[in-house]
């Protein structure tokens, strides 16, 4: 069978990807060149489509918002401090490969013998990295009792480096969480261009930690809508309306400092490894689009708002006019008191903001005639309980679009600052 | 507020794309050019993303695999044959816009009136047609009694329309089958470059649809798993190989004729609506993807009989070269005898072929701390029960991937020919 052998060992998806893109890396950045098989043009030429793993910051937060998404949350199903390290110190390493186009392991999916299984499974051979980001984050569970698990103990040693601002979410009002949804001891935000390499990325993370995690729930989002840089246009969400138009952008740095990361004076010593971090809220929003669909459009304009076609607020004329909030109409205020813009502003909010980095979903039917579609909301904030929380608290009671929204998954995740060159997830939190 | 409506009335999807999308409707093909939104490239000039919508077969079939899938089944929930009729005509108009990149109807999502719900959801308002192909297929519960429906009247008047070959697939081996994934009395199989104007297609004709159908099961698929044209790659499955590689091509004229679309003799003259078209064959697959990523590199390619990387027959060096399944070694065949390749090949099958046009899926977690991920099958076929049903029936007892599969879904649709200029969906079987 020498043949067989012969095109196995010759074969990998750097291979695949051409000879230009082995072992280039530069500052931790590229690495991989090729051909974009998400893409139907014939020939777009060799183009980067590498985003940086390591850095200040995690990848997958300010990056230009790749359009798909696969999130999964997972529970740590070992008592193992060890075990867990040893998984995370693994992680690592086969996601940053992954990033850059390559394998989780040099020549895994093919090249480790015949009696050996794969190490890789093998389905993103030939694909780009998409600009895969794969961005880590813990879960109050990680550290104790949580709403996961009410009784767990501190199985890991680490729950006096707990930050305060990682807790479970509280109720809000019309809410339906189901926890199968829901929380999770630790998060993988996977975002590509391309959905296959996303959910190669999550799978191939589930495979190297089995025995230590267990995949709780996970989310495929298939069209983004957020934009998070000035060059993105603004997305659409199921509602058919523009989403996120004043979000935060990665060039607003000192918003960004202000209100996404977490700084120094955040955190007592114990909890620094967070500093530079910052914190995810997953929320799955099933939206009850048919009622929706029967709501005229002044009525949906109404509630959002904002015009649906160019998305500018009610009495104004383009996407990104300020809304006026004081101009009335026959007494009444043009941008109704229950609208979501007004409710999600700053000025209602105590001047908070919140970086949005959310997907549409659609996961088949609801078994009752129609498409159980919606948005799984995605929020990075500094401290969720001085922005997310209060916030969501108001537009729970008063926003006008809850009546169309029906939240049914709740998570809460600390997102630990960026690596060095050498250090692994999670380092700065165990040792 | 003069300046709302102003922004309402000149806000199209049409005039998102730009003024050249606007009018140009040559030989029933193209209309709409623009910026294709799901790509990450800045700038890749007016490249014209439209497939015919008219034609002697429908589009979707052999049309270029596109990368994204949402497909639905329906349950036709009304006794009206005028109903169902005028829902059809609705739908033909919807489509054949859609698949151009334009709303459901002209101005639908902004322009009927601000008391008039919107036309169109508006969620693919400035995004490309993305090559989006609506095939159109009908179940035989919608001709009387089938497994969705044993009891079910002949509500149509169509009982004698039937032909022979619309019937409910037999049990297999080893599936799984949930009726809650299965079965459906029309189907719309939606592609699209972008999943977005996937999942906006389908929404839209459920919602056209109210009161005469309601979604019975969907299915989104983020990836192809089959190339249908001589230009494309072949893609890999969840299993990481290739998949497809002997696939049935556009370019094989004779072949289609001979085993994918219906001929003038297949039917009497009652059921001679359906000449020209086709059977799809729909199957969820759900895969245990962590046993087989726990089968070493020599088992997994003994089972499919191809090598993981090239994708060549076992014994062969390219993806391409025709397996020989003759050769032996040791005495043992080299591909072995419960080789997919070998029991899928015509030369096991009395020569039969099908066409393939399957996507993967992964739908979340399946509760027990997996995910939930597979194939989701789609083969056309001229006569399903002399093609697609003798070889599941052998590879269901015989194929060693058996062990690794567990169909939970399935459904047959009739696909009738495509429509000429002025036709309806359905128009040769309702008249």
């Amino acid at each position: 069978m020498a043949d067989r052998e012969g095109s196995q060992s010759q074969f990998s998806r750097r291979a695949v990807l051409g000879a230009a893109g082995a072992g280039i890396v530069v500052g931790g950045a590229v690495g991989a060149f090729g051909g974009y098989s998400a893409s139907s043009d014939a020939a777009e030429g060799e183009v980067d489509r590498t985003v940086p793993f390591r850095g200040d910051r995690q990848a997958g937060i300010v990056t230009a918002a790749q359009d798909r998404l696969h999130f999964a949350a997972f529970d740590v199903i070992t008592d193992s401090r060890d075990d867990l390290i040893d998984m995370l110190k693994k992680w690592t390493s086969a996601a940053e490969r992954m990033t850059r186009g390559q394998e989780t392991v040099e020549d895994g999916a093919l090249g480790l013998g015949e009696y050996t299984p794969p190490a890789d499974t093998g389905e993103a051979l030939g694909l780009s990295p998409a600009h895969l980001t794969l961005t880590i984050g813990f879960g109050p569970g990680l550290f104790g009792p949580s709403a996961s698990d009410p009784n767990r103990k501190d199985r890991f040693g680490i729950a006096g480096r707990k930050p305060a601002a990682l807790a479970d979410l509280p109720a809000f009002a019309t809410e339906k969480i189901e926890p199968s949804r829901s929380y999770g001891d630790i998060c993988i935000q996977a975002c590509a261009d391309d959905p296959q390499v996303a959910v190669h990325a999550i799978r191939n993370l589930a495979r190297i930690g089995v025995g230590v995690v267990s995949v709780r729930w996970s989310q495929l989002g298939f069209g983004r809508t957020s934009a998070t840089t000035r060059s993105q246009d603004t997305p659409r969400n199921m509602f058919g309306f523009k989403d996120g138009t004043a979000n935060i952008r990665a060039e607003d740095t000192a918003t960004l400092d202000k209100w996404v990361w977490v700084g120094d004076s955040d955190n007592p010593p114990a909890a620094q490894w967070m500093t530079g971090g910052t914190y995810l809220v997953a929320r799955r929003i099933r939206m009850d689009i048919e009622p929706w669909d029967r709501a005229n459009l002044q009525e949906q304009e109404t509630i959002i708002g904002r015009t649906k076609g160019e998305g500018a607020p009610i009495g104004q004329d383009g996407e990104f006019d300020e809304p006026d909030f004081q101009i009335t109409s026959s007494g009444a205020p043009l941008i109704a008191k229950t609208a979501h813009v007004r409710l999600a502003h700053p000025t209602a909010n105590n001047g908070v903001e919140i970086l949005r980095r959310g997907y549409n979903f659609t996961d088949g039917s609801d078994g009752f005639g129609h498409l159980d579609a919606g948005l799984f909301f995605i929020a990075f904030n500094r401290d969720s309980f001085k922005q997310f929380v209060p916030m969501q608290h108001q537009l729970s009671r008063k926003d006008a679009m809850t009546e169309y929204l029906i939240p049914n998954g709740s998570a809460l995740f600390a997102i630990p600052p960026g690596l060095k060159d050498g250090e692994w997830w999670g380092q700065h939190l165990f040792s």
